[in-house]
Formats: structure tokens, sequence, C-alpha cells
């Protein structure tokens, strides 16, 4: 009797794996039991699997789910709030607006709205950073996002209120905190904001509280030139160097950003395996620089990919973000110079590593967690085919994502929520942010 | 007894007219009768018009119908096909292509393809400059596309095999030859492929022709720094001003790219009242440099927006090329001198000017050719809505259009066409480009 599989997922026109050595292959499908991937192979072969549910992905590409390596999904709901400033004038903008609505139930609302975009648009997988993180957790478990959070650390009470001794102790309880929330597997994160809110010695002790954890660290680096001076005039370093002596880069690290990294800081995160999280189009729109790509990718450094928050890319499209990465590797070292693998790999393998879930997710191989999305080929804008990888990186896009699998689970059928009432939420959200009009 | 309208597009939750003073409305409504915008007003106001025809709104955005001032629709077969080359390997890659399939039929076939990606896109009208006009604008006006073509000049046969004298007398048919075709209105022009490939004596002979015809011309003006180093090596002039001394100026002219201009150059262009079709996104991916968008506006010249061909652009998403405009802008100038409505213009209503039908088309104005879009707007990555333009020009994307109208004509409804049977439209694309299997 042949062999029994939860789902089979038939005869993708093709299945982009992500693997070792990046194969690609056509007319294939994949078969997932127990929200892992246990099968892959040619059409024919796998035709005779005993499967509880068919899916037949005849049109369709498979990918891995995209992971979005540096975010703020909560933000989702300052889309469009803080246009056509300087990076002073949009911070201002965007802090008043986070005063006056950003509680516990909003950051909730917030980040259940992004999580649902994100999905939609083919992420399976966010590394999160803002106040509240229980909250977010609940918002994006709830529309079944691979969600990672973490508590957040600024000196000074922020929004949230919190004294450092309080945000000490609840990172202390934060794995147990975090598992009560449930949602798929993700790793335990603590996020100083950054160098330039947290000073050295407050660093230190977070990297002490990474070490009984073990835990990994996210956090704002380089983003910009004036991040750099300031940081420079009060400590005489840069921003990844007191990383490294106030103990973060003990721990597996990932930098959103970083934008401005002199060769010595390239040769330290390279060294110390951190990440970065490139985030090109934030960069872009908030006037902060180019991060350059082929360079840390030459300094031997692992680059993911990210949007960062709504404020300022303002969608969470993991497609848009591939499309303007290649377009500035292009602008910074010419066209010959973009290798489309490579980006593809940042947004799907690489972004795993990032986060230390290269082992789960981040390609289609058996034995993985099932986090994968179908496109539809049969689109004029994607028709013909000279090169899937062209077309995944220039021409798809969130629009062109039909259905979502995390860690097995169809989150999205036919750009649809299977767990949510999109209408209903998308409602929630536009009452919300009628608190803001007196700031308008 | 009311009024009698075709159609009543009723309770548009936004309504962006692009006129005169930019105004946006709310709830509001508009009719169309005999394929112009009859009624604009307040839901409440239209609603007692006895429409032939009605169109809820309510979740919409209303739209002018987008312009792509520069582009060569056919060569949407040809996508994917030159990735990762610089300009040189990419031309050569690319003509060798062109040279092995784009006879009249595939011309036909592929700008059909084009302009229904373009619709679908939300794209009303077309500038495009192609081998075989003929073939091509029968191919757009099958799927309902506001299609401008001309006939190409070369001065050596091109893949068409046509000898000079011979593209002089078909130009000289020009008018009489596309008025057979039909399809919505569109302006007489002349395309000579550019001040390289074309000398000024021959510049000179189209100049002549388009004063008979009262033709508009379209050409390649300084997309690339070797261009213009070419150029200056024949004649010791920039590419500029070979078209003014050519007498090409003389008549109302778009310059496709318009990168590397000098500012005696832009003086020369403002003077003449040149137009520039700016591609964003080509000249970022094949590293041609990056035209300064607000030093041409500076400088009182009139920029469209264009996508430029599939072989670099690598689709025909002009919601792609306003955010890369903007985008742009903020690097070269910083984010605070973004101005969205700007870009919003130069997509609609100046590129309608830019082509000589501002009279026409590009805003939704009483009077005006019904050529608009519906955008879906409750969908979570438009949600909430703090600011409609910012909306529209950095997260509103290809796969928000749902209903396209080109003259009053529905052409897209629901995302499809209702002109065209898309699938066997890509069957016959993806068939006719297995003759390229030899080249790969």
């Amino acid at each position: 009797m042949s062999e029994r599989v939860d789902l089979l997922i038939e005869n993708a026109q093709f299945l982009l794996t992500s693997n070792g050595s990046n194969e690609i292959f056509q007319r294939y499908s994949m078969a997932i039991t127990d929200g892992k991937i246990s099968h892959i192979g040619p059409t024919g072969e796998l035709a005779t699997l005993n499967a509880a549910e068919r899916y037949d992905a005849t049109d369709k590409l498979l990918l891995p789910g995209l992971i979005n390596a540096h975010t703020h999904l909560a933000m989702s709901l300052l889309r469009g709030w803080a246009e056509g400033l300087d990076l002073q004038g949009f911070l201002e903008r965007v802090w008043a607006a986070e005063g006056a609505i950003m509680d516990e139930a909003t950051c909730e609302l917030g980040t259940e709205l992004g999580a649902l975009e994100a999905l939609l648009a083919g992420t399976t997988t966010a590394l999160d950073m803002y106040l509240n993180p229980m909250a977010t957790h609940r918002g994006a478990v709830k529309v079944g996002l691979r969600h990672i959070c973490a508590p957040i650390f600024f000196d000074s009470a922020g929004l949230d209120g919190l004294q450092w001794q309080e945000r000490i102790s609840f990172a202390n309880n934060w794995p147990a905190e975090l598992e009560k929330l449930g949602g798929p597997f993700t790793p335990i994160y603590l996020s100083p904001h950054s160098t330039y809110t947290n000073s050295p010695e407050h660093l230190s002790e977070i990297a002490e509280i990474a070490t009984r954890l073990k835990a990994r660290i996210h956090l704002h680096v380089s983003e910009t030139a004036a991040e750099n001076k300031e940081v420079w005039e009060k400590y005489s370093k840069t921003p990844t160097e007191i990383c490294r002596e106030s103990g973060l880069l003990a721990h597996p690290t990932i930098f959103g950003h970083g934008v401005h990294l002199s060769d010595s800081d390239l040769e330290i995160v390279s060294f110390t395996g951190a990440s970065i999280a490139h985030c090109p189009s934030s960069n872009l729109k908030l006037g902060s620089g180019i991060a350059n790509y082929k360079k840390l990718r030459a300094s031997k450094i692992n680059v993911a990919l990210g949007t960062d928050g709504c404020s300022s890319s303002n969608d969470l499209d993991m497609f848009f973000v591939m499309r303007m990465a290649a377009h500035l590797v292009a602008l910074n070292e010419g066209p010959e110079k973009v290798e489309l693998v490579e980006i593809i790999r940042s947004a799907t393998i690489e972004g795993a590593r990032a986060l230390g879930m290269g082992e789960r997710i981040g390609s289609l191989e058996i034995g993985k967690e099932a986090d994968l999305v179908a496109i539809d080929l049969a689109q004029p804008h994607l028709t013909p085919i000279h090169d899937i990888q062209a077309l995944i990186v220039f021409a798809a896009g969130r629009g062109d994502v039909t259905d979502v699998w995390v860690a097995g689970e169809q989150v999205v059928c036919a750009r649809r929520s299977t767990r949510v009432d999109s209408k209903e939420l998308m409602e929630r959200a536009n009452k919300r942010i009628e608190a803001l009009g007196a700031l308008k």
C-alpha cells in the first residue's frame, strides 16, 4: 500500500528550492506530513502517494516562504503617516503618533494587520521589533505568521513606560512568557534598540541575559551617518565596536540596516558571524544611504533582507525589497554584478540562517518545516519565462501570491486568510486610527 | 425626468482627479456618456442620474489611467531574456533574439501580450516604439489599449529589412495607414531611433516629414554616457544639440530616458518645450545612470514616466515606476524633496501633455475621454489610509487594479480582459518563444 501523507502539492511548473545547489525543478510535486516536507520528486513519482489532501500546482511556482529579517509590524497602522520629511521630522511625527495610540491592544491590532499583509505577500517569517512584544506576538500568531519578537530595551522609559529594571525582569522571564503564546517555533531573541538609545553598560547587561537565556540579539546598527556621528561623539567608537565590546556579538546577532559600516566594522561583523538585514527601500525612502550588498557579501557576511516598518517602507512586500536590492547592486557595482540567485537566497535560506533557523526553514528540502508560497504564473506580466529567477526578482510581486503554508498549515488560500476575517480586522484598524485625528 | 448617462460609477471612496488643483474627492461618483466623462459630483448629487449601467465603487480609488510614455511593448516576449549583463552584452543578446523571432506576426503577438499586461496594471495609454508599427498597433488595439506607435527609422536596414527610402515612403503614408487600424484616438508620431543610429541629415528628412504630417517626435536621447560619447566623437555635439539642429525640436518631441543631459541641453529642452520620459527602473537595471527628476522639473521641463521594454524593465508596472521615481528623488535630493503629487502628475496628466493629449486624457474632469482605473482599497497592505497619494506611490501596485476603462469602454473587469482570452494569448506567446531555444 502506498505511503500516507497529509498534503500532496502536485505538478508545480517550477519548484525553487534554495537548497545548497540552488536546484530549480520543473513539473515536480512535494508532500507535507506532520508539518514537514516529507517528499520532493517528479510529478509522476509522487503521484501514487496516499494523500489526505491534494493541491494542484500546475500553473504555479513554489518557493520557500520569504523571510523579512527586520520589521516593526505594528507600524502598519502608520503607513503613510509621515511623508516628505527629513529623518528628524519623520521621527518626531512618528513618535507623536506612537505616543497617542500604541497601547498594548493597539500593538496587537497593528501587528495582526501587518502579519496578515506579510502573509498575503508571501512572507512566512518576520523578525519584528516593537513595544509590547507579548501583544505583538498574540496578533501575529493569530493570523499564522512565524513571528519572532523580543523584549525591547531603551535606557529611558519608552512609550511602554517601563523602567530599566522592569525591562530586565521581563527579559529574564521571556522564554516562559513566549511559550505561553504558542505559534510556530521561533528562537529566543533580545532587542536592544540601538547603541544610541542604549548605553554600553546596559548593552552589557543585555549580553549577560543573552548568555543565561542562550538568546540571540536584534538591534539597529549604523542606519544613518548621523547615528554613527552621535555615537562617535559620545564614545569615540563605532556602533559595531560598541556591540562587540559590550559582549553582544558573543551571541548570534542581526544588525537592522548596517548602511554605514567601516571596513573595520565589516571585519568585526564577519569575524563574529553577525548578519545584516539589508532594508533598501526604507533606506532610500528616508535618505539614509545605500548599504553595499556586494561588499557585505564579499566580506563573508550573511545578508538577509527586510522591509523595515510601514511608516518608512510603506508596505511589507519582500518582492519589492528583492527588486530594490538587485537594482541597487546594479547602481553600486554595475548590472553584470547582479546575481539573482544571491538575492533570492538572501530572502529565503540566508534569511533563515540569519535568524538561527537555517536547519528548519528557508528552503524546500525534505525534513524542513513546510513554510512555502505558491505563485500563479499564468499571468501576462509573468509570461513568457526565459529565466525563472529574473521573473521572481524583477517581475513577480505580492499580487501573484495565491497560497501560503506555514509549518504545513495553509494560512492563505486563494489570496485570503484562512484564519481571520480580513474585513473585520481592517475595520478595527480604521476605527483605531481615528484617535490620530487631532495630530493630523 | 432625470438625465441619461451610459455608466454611473458610484460612491468612490477616493477620486483622484489630477486636475489643475489636484483635487481629491471622497464619496464621489462620476458618469460616462459617449465615452466621455459627463458628470463628477458627490454620491448623493449624482444618484438620481438615469444610468444605463452602474458600477459600485464603494471601496475603490478611481484615478486617471496611467500613461507609459516610453516603451517597446513587443519586447514582453523577451522578459528575462538578457540578465546580469553589461549594456553591450545585453544589446547583443537582445538583438540576436529579435533577429530570430521578430517578424510581423511576432511583433503583433508580443505587443498584444504587452498591451494586455499594461492594461491589467492600470496603464491606459502607451507610447510604443518598435519595428512593424502597423503590426504592433493591431495587437494593442485588439486588447483596447490607447496605443501610440510610429514609423521607426534606422539608417541601415534593420531587422525589418527596410531601406531608407522605404522608411520614408512608409512614413509619408502613416496617417492613412494608422486610420485603417482603428482604436482609440492617438496623435501622429514619427520615431527616429536615436542620434547614434540616425545621421543628422536623415533626422532633417524626418523633421521635414513631420512638418508635412504635423507629426510629433519620439526618440531615444542620452540614455547612457557611452551614447553621448559616441555622438560627440562623430559630430562634436550632444544628442540634444543634434535634435535641435536637425529641426526635430521644431516639433513636439519626447526624449526617451534623457539621463545624461548637460545644463545647456536642459535649456534647449526647456526652451523648445520638449518632454522627457523618465525610465528609472530600466536605467537602474542597465546601469545607465539616474536622471535627476527634480532638476528636470526645476528646468521647467515636462517629465513623463515610462517603463521601457520588458527586456530591461522587466515588466510594465507604472506603479513600480512611480515608486522608483520617488525613491530616486530621495536619493538625489533628500526625502523632504519628494512631492508625491508631482510624481502622480507625471504618470497621468503630465504624461498626457507630453504626448499632446492633455486636452483629452490624463485627468478625471468633465469633458475628457474616460480613461480611468479602479483600485481595490479594501486590502491589508492598503490599510489604513493616512495619505492617499503616498498610498498610490509607495504601497499600491499592479495587483490592486480591478477595473479599467479606455474612452469609456470597460476593457478590464474584475482583473480580466473583456476583449481577449488571456490564456490563449499566453499560450501563443509561450509557443512562439520556443524558436529561441537554439540561442539559449
